[in-house]
């Protein structure tokens, strides 16, 4: 079969088998596979026993790998002699699924349903990040192996189950399994599209600091009549400090905290500018409409290359309902700073509890508790599987696919060069409205039928493509 | 029996039968009656079932009777002819528990354990407030009827069930059952002695106001890595808000919160100098050392007679165990305001919610919930039963009683003139270290028993009193 008339075969048999795709995906789905609760570790190590399975049964050679906490798959299919070999990255943890009562039907029983705007979307916990995405990778697989009876490149997976709580046993493991990792570059499909019809290449990531900052007054709790006015208040202190890390301009007043901060190359600004991303199109359908980062930079900027610090938690004193007249003991807050290429995580932290510490009154007391962290990621416009997979997007999509940066953070991808010696490519097929680690995450139903296409795809041209 | 030889029998009265007396307050302090939370309502009426019983047990027409929350106890013993009448309050509801885990031992099981400085005190929620100290004079009159076969004066108990929530049916009760309530004047045991050996008089209250504060920003959670820096944070917002309510110098910066705040009378001022309350003998034994209010006033004004803003909770995004890189769509807090003479409660919850509208981005709401207000109270030194009651303070306790003012807020104080026309003589034998209002709540042994013999003392003192 000559090559055009094979991969238009694959594509066919994906068009044909897209219920059993579909069937496949929502077996996953149904796993609950919280990393971040020790409750839900059995259902962890269930994921990936039931991925392990997957890969197995289209032929590869995968077995399930302990790690420091919840297991990773490697598994590995051998590509022909002179084809490339890639390393394909995805997880199958997912987020916590609190407040469950936000969630219009139970998270882990996965359902197509209509979109207001009549796109039809797989609503789960898990739809998009990551267990539809890397399906997409997998199905394409599968579609290969079903049609020629081999993969065109190399492909070796890795799977890991503890993306959402920071990939902490992550990079040891990569170590561990070294010799069974090689390849010439890494796949990641966890990134998104520019917008539901324009694919779209991530070429650099923000990285992350996550703190808890506990900030202890008394030695217990006071009646805030009695001691009220005398006695000093930790969420007073707590909310003096972090309602004061941003100025009125959105930009965020840690000392040296923008050091290092580079400005976009003016050929980049003036694409992303071009990209014209505008509040209306962009926080309107979140219910906002004013940007929020540092007024002087467009909206893209603010997303993509500046750093920022969010609150992602807050708690002190009485909760419950009603009233209760306590000054308490303690307050904390989960505080995390997105990074950019420039920063390093340990002068941020440095910084911050510095900053911490010089607002705090003699008596009072400031403890840390450190999450996680990684640095950022800027990857090479020139490398040379960015193209093939480039061609195939655009071709798979009839639209220029872009290349963008993107505003989370993929730790793996700086692990991959530091360890495995390899350059990434971030394909994915995520859309903002995708409500990932939020209540009633989902797909587009279009996002992994034309995802699984478009990896039949890039994986044909990359067979072709200079390595 | 000569008087003086009949107080000194019901005195000695108190001593034999203090042990019952304790296995007494025991009993009360056995009922769960946590008004905030409505799965205590059943132990609430219990609660009230209990007392009613207990006063009906010394010859006094006792009933429960129902209010728009939980019922109140009323119960009368006439006075001899000439002899006046008081009305004692009191309430039998407790403050919730949390943090359970910070209690050295259950809540509802009460036991004499000793101070570390040698001290015996009595361990439970309730044990001062107010269960204990209400029974100071179930326990006084006990004696009296014990020994003299009445009571020196005609007494009327109005016995609630919401102080801990705001009392918010109590005025309308006051109103319904006005008939059954007249007296001279009314009596309350709810407040302090200034030290553990000297009694005190309580003349003046501050005020409160209990407002809850909720940020909505974006229509859904959002993730902080592909929002983060674009999209507001409503933790971002609701910390920057309360964290410049106050200034560097402890200062509140709502507009018109000081308006109509006096300074001390000078005679009052002096007096209160003289005390000398100083940051080790009041903020050392809760862990504590700088004053945290107004830099220019002295401790016992910051405490007693300046007005305050305590964050009382606050709660937003992810709270539990680990990371979640959540932006939340909503954050929400609880803020009171202790008030001073001079300021209204409706117009400092105005000024308060102004203040937070205009610190509001165009694009975020903010929602406001109302828990209870009351004005502050200062009460007229020159009282006609305040002279017999200080008197009676002083003879006991063997050290001079003095006329302080309080921090707390007894709102019923200014129910009880509004409604009834009655003064109240506000006396107490809480200590600074009595937890009330947190975990491991004591009440001194030494205070409940002197407490007793203090108000068998005030109760001769009153009857011989001019009216």
């Amino acid at each position: 079969m000559a090559e055009l008339t094979k991969l238009q075969a694959v594509l066919d048999h994906v068009d044909a088998d897209f219920n059993n795709s579909l069937a496949r995906l929502f077996e996953l789905l149904r796993i609950k596979s919280i990393s971040a609760e020790p409750a839900f570790a059995a259902d962890c190590k269930a994921a990936a026993d039931h991925l392990a399975g997957d890969l197995a049964s289209i032929g590869l050679a995968a077995d399930v790998r302990p790690t420091g906490g919840h297991p990773a798959i490697v598994a590995r299919s051998n590509g022909a002699a002179g084809r490339p070999h890639v390393l394909f990255y995805g997880h199958y943890d997912v987020q916590p699924v609190d407040p469950l009562n936000l969630w219009n039907r139970p998270p882990f029983e996965p359902v197509i349903a209509d979109h207001a705007d009549g796109r039809k979307i797989i609503v789960a916990r898990g739809a998009e990040d990551d267990k539809g995405q890397l399906m997409t990778f997998v199905e394409a697989c599968r579609a290969w192996k079903s049609v020629a009876g081999q993969l065109p490149v190399g492909v070796t997976f890795v799977i890991e189950g503890e993306e959402e709580v920071g990939s902490k046993n992550f990079p040891r493991f990569l170590e561990q399994h070294q010799a069974d990792l090689k390849a010439d570059f890494a796949l990641v499909c966890d990134t998104g599209m520019w917008d539901p019809n324009t694919p779209a290449i991530t070429t650099s990531l923000r990285g992350l600091l996550y703190e808890e900052v506990r900030i202890k007054a008394a030695n217990r709790d006071l009646h805030s009549g009695l001691f009220g006015g005398g006695a000093q208040n930790p969420i007073r202190i707590l909310t003096r400090i972090l309602g004061n890390i941003h100025d009125e301009n959105g930009r965020i007043t840690i000392p040296g905290f923008y050091e290092g901060v580079k400005d976009l190359p003016p050929e980049i600004f003036a694409q992303w500018k071009n990209l014209n991303l505008s509040a209306e199109s962009f926080l309107k359908p979140i219910g906002l409409s004013i940007p929020a980062g540092e007024k002087d930079r467009l909206l893209i900027e603010q997303l993509f290359s500046r750093p920022t610090c969010d609150i992602n938690g807050i708690i002190g004193g009485y909760t419950g309902e009603g009233s209760k007249t306590v000054i308490p003991a303690e307050a904390s807050a989960k505080v995390s700073f997105r990074l950019v290429e420039g920063q390093q995580p340990d002068k941020i932290r440095k910084a911050f509890r510095d900053y911490v510490h010089a607002r705090l009154p003699a008596d009072c007391k400031a403890e840390f508790e450190d999450h996680s962290s990684a640095p950022a990621v800027a990857l090479d416009w020139n490398m040379k599987p960015l193209a093939a997979a480039r061609r195939a997007l655009t071709e798979e999509w009839n639209r220029e696919a872009l290349l963008i940066g993107s505003g989370g953070s993929i730790p793996i991808v700086a692990d991959f060069k530091r360890v495995l010696g390899l350059d990434t490519v971030l394909v994915g097929f995520g859309l903002d409205d995708d409500n990932i680690h939020s209540p009633n995450e989902k797909y587009d139903l279009k996002s992994f039928h034309k995802g699984i296409r478009s990896w039949v795809r890039i994986l044909g041209a990359l067979a072709e493509a200079p390595r």
